[in-house]
């Protein structure tokens, strides 16, 4: 069997676990809501990176899975809420929570989301399980911190590079180094493997921001699901703003304010941007980060014993940095 | 020591232990309204229960302190975003967190408070530490599932007692039975005394959330924080609502239709449903509906051996009965 192969099994065992887990939950008012992300597929490289670094140090994948449920999860309230806050109408091709029902609903079914999550990893029976929870909470505490200087970020005029590594650090990244790091616990690694896939999951997460930056505005509402652009409608500082207001001409950055001057912007107004950007060198100083980001996340790697989930994991951060949604 | 002093002591340590945390944390766009309502005083009833019922059964204090402090901040994550959902702007006197800043300031808040009570929970060191996780845990997702209830039967007509019973159960009376419940864990009760503190703390938990039915349209707003009357202006199903429904005359129940037909609802519209409410003696039945559920705890209570602590326990359950806030 080959890696593609490998991964597509791997993401339909997550995948059967979850219809699994949604099918089993009564059909009440709360679950249908918390549901509707969840079962929308989507990419689950969360759960993939806790699965392959799990095995990568040599553990067991009972534990895993379903500790790599748990961390979708995880992942899927964070989106349910993220997505109320920044006013996003759709995600993976179908309506928000909050745009098919209401806010209250949204507010509900992430918190639902939240606590199911934990109650899976509470079910978990491993030596280790206090280290796992402490993992993802403190993670979690971070990821909050994360989207909170993403708001900020959203009116403040002048925010450098520094700033905004730090924001994406714990907004997006710090996730990816937790479900590596707990597959590695759960794995029952030692210190420095533990170590190495956490900074692998660190690494790759913020090549993955970079990277998710640049196909806000370069890929197509059919591709990725949502409208192109959407981060600039919103005002989001993003590693491509943030480069074009550094390294554009005075003249480029005067007609790039004009259009954020605009109350609304049209999809002809999102393509002058992105023309904008591609004469600046924007989109070749990201890919440039996010390849910096990949090799980063792959050196880690060479510190951990060969494998086939290691060199699994490899291809994988590959994939990431390769990607078109 | 008397048993006010006792609990005025308890309360105290309670405080200050909030206090350092808040003041452990770094001013972040993230710390200040998470602390907001956190901070804003309040019963500290859970608290309170939660280091009696681990006294009660001969439990050590220094674990059930900052597991009080936890129990306190799920239930500050619970009311944040209650608030929101149910578009109250006052809460303890002070202006709730969404209308202080913003709804996803608030959003954001409430997730970081349920992270918090959790990292609160993993630094205890106690062997039976997954059992009372597992039980705030399940607790909260009760909670979620009562939240769903009550939002639901809103927009409902035709809500009987025992619909209501069994809302009140998961949303109010749920946290109560966890926090005796995890209280009697961490001082490492035997099953039966466990068993006794968990139905103590249900049966306390709907006495009280009647109660709390009651105190919203009788009592004053310098009293509770809140205005008189929210209940009815959102169009909760509330005990009185209830009985008031299945025991008036056609003609107060006709008379009552036409102000919740009303867009708004004024002060004096307020009061003269106060008044249809007495002429059903609905306020009578709640009383006894508080007087019988309150029975039923301090009922559990004399399966415990006799201690200060179980007195204190039922004193604090009468006090509860008797509350005007």
């Amino acid at each position: 069997m080959g890696f593609d192969a490998r991964i597509e099994n791997l993401r339909n065992q997550v995948d059967s676990e979850i219809q699994n887990l949604c099918r089993s939950k009564r059909t009440e008012s709360l679950y249908e809501p918390m549901f509707h992300l969840l079962e929308s597929g989507g990419k689950r490289i969360r759960p993939l990176l806790l699965i392959l670094s799990c095995r990568a140090v040599g553990g067991d994948i009972d534990n895993g899975i379903h500790a790599a449920v748990a961390a979708e999860i995880f992942h899927t309230f964070t989106l349910v809420h993220d997505d109320i806050m920044d006013h996003d109408s759709m995600r993976r091709g179908r309506p928000t929570v909050h745009e098919k029902w209401d806010e209250a609903t949204a507010i509900l079914a992430g918190d639902g989301l939240v606590t199911l999550a934990y109650q899976i990893l509470l079910n978990l029976n491993h030596p280790r399980l206090i280290e796992v929870l402490q993992t993802f909470t403190n993670g979690l505490m971070i990821l909050c911190e994360g989207q909170a200087m993403d708001k900020a970020f959203e009116t403040r005029e002048s925010i450098v590079l520094q700033d905004y590594e730090q924001m994406i650090e714990k907004k997006t990244a710090k996730l990816m180094e937790v479900v590596c790091e707990a597959g590695a616990i759960l794995g029952d690694a030692c210190k420095s493997d533990q170590e190495s896939l956490r900074c692998f999951g660190l690494a790759l997460g913020k090549g993955f921001q970079v990277q998710d930056d640049i196909l806000d505005i370069l890929s197509e509402e059919s591709v990725t699901g949502k409208p192109v652009g959407s981060d600039i409608v919103e005002r989001k500082k993003t590693y491509l703003t943030i480069h074009f207001m550094n390294h554009a001409s005075e003249a480029q950055i005067k007609r790039y304010q004009t259009y954020l001057e605009k109350k609304s912007l049209s999809h002809e107004d999102i393509l002058s941007i992105r023309e904008l950007f591609r004469q600046a060198r924007t989109f070749e100083s990201g890919r440039q980060a996010v390849d910096q980001h990949i090799g980063d996340a792959l050196a880690c790697l060479d510190e951990l014993p060969s494998c086939e989930a290691t060199e699994d994991l490899k291809r994988l951060a590959l994939k990431i940095q390769n990607r078109i949604h």
